[in-house]
């Protein structure tokens, strides 16, 4: 099992779409390389932000493959696994070590509201067929499943699970986990309008969304604020958090590839029942964005 | 497009898994068999209790196959459409169209919390696919896309969309769809504990639960509600009430498989990440079938 | 401790101000006794509705003065107790009871969201206090604190309690009390907009809102109901709704006065910080009361 | 009016009361002097923790006119004011200033859940009436009425409004206020388990309620991050962090009453309905002060 740094910024990158709405991998390769270049330290396909619930099991793993291509080696890929019936997940996750994934990102339970005994049971069952690290993603506000600090104390002994990705939407939950397990697993803040205070009480990185259009400004904040830079760090999170609210949104793909056509990062084309954005949510993101690129701060003496 | 007769109780049935997570047909067949045998009016597979999530495109085809073969045209058939695509729920109905299907149960959408523009967009699109009569599933609790009366008015020219099953736990609801929308569609209730509530302010059926142990109660219900017979409903519903109860929980489906097993309607085999009741869960679930079992009341007299 | 009969009608009274906020008792003379003129079965003052919150100690006993005269023995007079201390609320029941009232309306603790043993001992003191019939009203939507049937069920022993106000906003809590505590309490819907359901599944009466404007129809639906004529009761149901639905919301009180004061019931005056309905708020609440006027349906038969 | 230094850490203080429930002002006086004695920088009478829902108008202004004997100009004091009904609040503050208050908390509707119209035109007019400094108190969570960024900003020409007590339980509330409004208003952290985060994303202070029992880890922990020293704030926040929890919670009184009693800052007298910790709460919150004294940190330096 090889090791991964679980530090920086790791996006959960969207996956691109023709208009037909079949995948487009020359876009996915143009946008990972764009992450990676930008200096973010980790790749993660198929998330929320991913679209995961419109993707086959074979396409999952063929946008994995290509983020792999991308990689080659310089970051690690972490496929995530979202396969709502558990005998699936196995599958998955021995199909996507075969094709050279360094790691995944799990669900406890997609769609069923499993409890804690079903979620950690799903979880074993995963890690023992994945055989490499995992980082489990924790976001009860969407997905009704809430693993609990002594919950992940409880599962210490399961030594692929490495790391957690918080999105209770309870900043309280990173002090918590500290004060129950230490520094057992490592900690990504995944909500984006709580990154500075992530990183503050102690989170090792961002599993962030907002990357996608502005990789630079992210991975600044997070170097500023590992540096100990509090003031510049909270400029530059005061300037990013209009564009960072967008994450928190049931509409966050729609929000985030609009941002990222707007910045010349990419297209809107979504998945049904999905549908680009209208009217006046449309106009909000755009006056967001307009807003942001005229007051945009310059990152380069952070990277 | 044949015509459904939208009135009675519809089970939502269970779908039969062996113990190692196999469908089991035969068992289907003969859970079937006896819904109808007891008085059913029409079966909807695959739902959420039917546990859906968990089953492959094939499967839920394979599944209403099953049901087609067993009602034999004695009661119609839905097949419920969960795909979380709509290119998927396009090709998914025509599939079970062409098994000889009589009408589809159609979520709004899964997984992700379409908005009602999307919403509606996607309801449209199967329908046009179905070419067969729809029942929307509207479960903003569990799947957190509500269609309001204005939405199902805004609707009324669909004419696939030929009822509602109301599941928003919200009562009120009925009396608003009638006074936005008359007799435009047909009500199901779809939540067990407000059926008797649900017949009395006007639904035209059940989309029911723990009828698929309690068969011949649950249409006693039904048809002494419509028959005016209020003091003897409401006497057998409060005697159903806590099994009722159980089909409003994350766990109804183990509580429900519980409760057949426990009257030899059917086993508690399911597919994982769902696992069996265990502990205090399981207790109050045998304390409330054999408190029921106790005192159930004939009702041979009313069928 | 005289009797009260538990059923039928029991409007929660508006307090009427002059425009300077001063209690206005003439207006209150005039409203109490079309109340009672036109049906109705008990008066309750200072409630929810009654703007207890901006009502001094002195100001609630007025009220309930003035109703006890209006009423004259021929309806009970239930004074509502929303003291925030107990201390206050055993010196409330005291006078009250001193100057007349029959009976009370108590809510289980206000502003402090007690828990059950709290509430529990909070009723139990003021019970002893009161020597007096009391309703218990249970809201948890407004005030937090739930009861619940098992609660209900250890205070049997405390005779003074003898009603419960239901306004759980969960109409299947009238059948969980019925199946736990039998008839041991009379029970009230308390939710306007449920008031046929809770009928249906055999509430004994009404702590009504909407009466305030149309006690006619609100007796009528009453009488309806109890005599099994489910039809004609639906119907006037259906036709009352949209006015029913303005009871249930923050502005309840602005909403019942504005409606109040479109029928020639009372007027506008409220206390502060409440402030007369404005704008979108205003339009809608009186093109509802329009609509419902221009198809009133004509009750005098049901009386 | 004179000015008020919003920075640091106000204690919003536990009303002391006998064992019969009246007042115990010798208590008061003496831990009025220990909160001032250990550094902290004002004083907030008769706020949610000061159980103001149990004291009279009279006793409200005897608690405030007690702590500006024993301030003597140290330290500002600031009465709460939770009057609901607008008049008596014009009436509060009329009646506090001239005992001597240097200005007031005030929260915008207490008990109605205003709309932000009334809420604004609430706090206008006691602002009015005050002619001093006011905190306004935003606590959607308890008391269900949210003022906005954007609300604020439209309160910015109501001068005797200097500052927020941020109370959301949303830490990026402070981000977008000042995004809002700039510096407008200080921004006081109003949820202890958020004091931290608070302070990090550039709040001037804390309103805080731990602090009666453990004042100077609050005052450390507020000038440790003011100073830019994150690690050695942070760790003492890890510590402190399970008491801070005892907040955020209904019973926050009784919780706070109890820790006061434990380490020798208090007794646990409350006023019914509340009732002292019973059972496994009592036990709970023993515990985790016990083990909160075992490893004590030494602020002494950081002082």
């Amino acid at each position: 099992m090889a090791a991964i740094k679980w530090e920086g910024v790791f996006p959960a990158v969207t996956t691109k779409f023709h208009a037909n709405e079949e995948l487009d991998h020359a876009e996915m390769e143009k946008h990972f390389s764009f992450m990676i270049d930008s200096g973010c330290h980790g790749l993660v396909t198929c998330g929320s932000l991913g679209e995961a619930s419109t993707l086959s099991f074979e396409e999952k793993l063929a946008v994995a493959k290509t983020a792999v291509k991308v990689a080659n080696g310089r970051v690690p890929v972490l496929a995530n696994v979202s396969e709502t019936r558990t005998a699936n997940a196995e599958r998955y996750v021995q199909e996507a070590r075969d094709l050279g994934v360094d790691g995944f990102m799990v669900m406890p339970s997609v769609l069923y509201a499993a409890d804690a005994f079903e979620a950690k049971a799903n979880l074993r069952t995963i890690a023992k067929a994945a055989k490499l690290p995992i980082m489990v993603y924790n976001n009860p506000v969407t997905y009704k499943v809430d693993l609990t600090p002594a919950d992940f104390k409880e599962l210490s002994d399961c030594e692929e699970l490495e790391a957690i990705k918080e999105s209770t939407d309870n900043i309280r939950r990173v002090t918590d986990l500290r004060n129950a397990v230490g520094d057992r697993y490592a900690i990504f803040m995944g909500v984006d309008d709580l990154s500075f205070e992530g990183l503050a009480v102690g989170a090792d990185g961002l599993l962030a969304g907002l990357v996608v259009a502005f990789p630079k400004e992210t991975v600044a904040l997070y170097k500023l604020v590992k540096a100990g830079r509090l003031a510049e760090a909270l400029k530059l999170y005061q300037w990013f958090m209009p564009l960072l609210h967008l994450d928190v949104s049931s509409k966050l793909v729609q929000n985030l590839k609009l941002v990222e056509a707007l910045v010349g990062a990419g297209n809107e084309n979504v998945r049904r029942p999905r549908q680009p954005l209208r009217g006046a949510d449309r106009e909000f993101v755009v006056q967001v964005v307009q807003q942001a690129l005229a007051t945009r701060p310059d990152v380069s003496a952070y990277l």
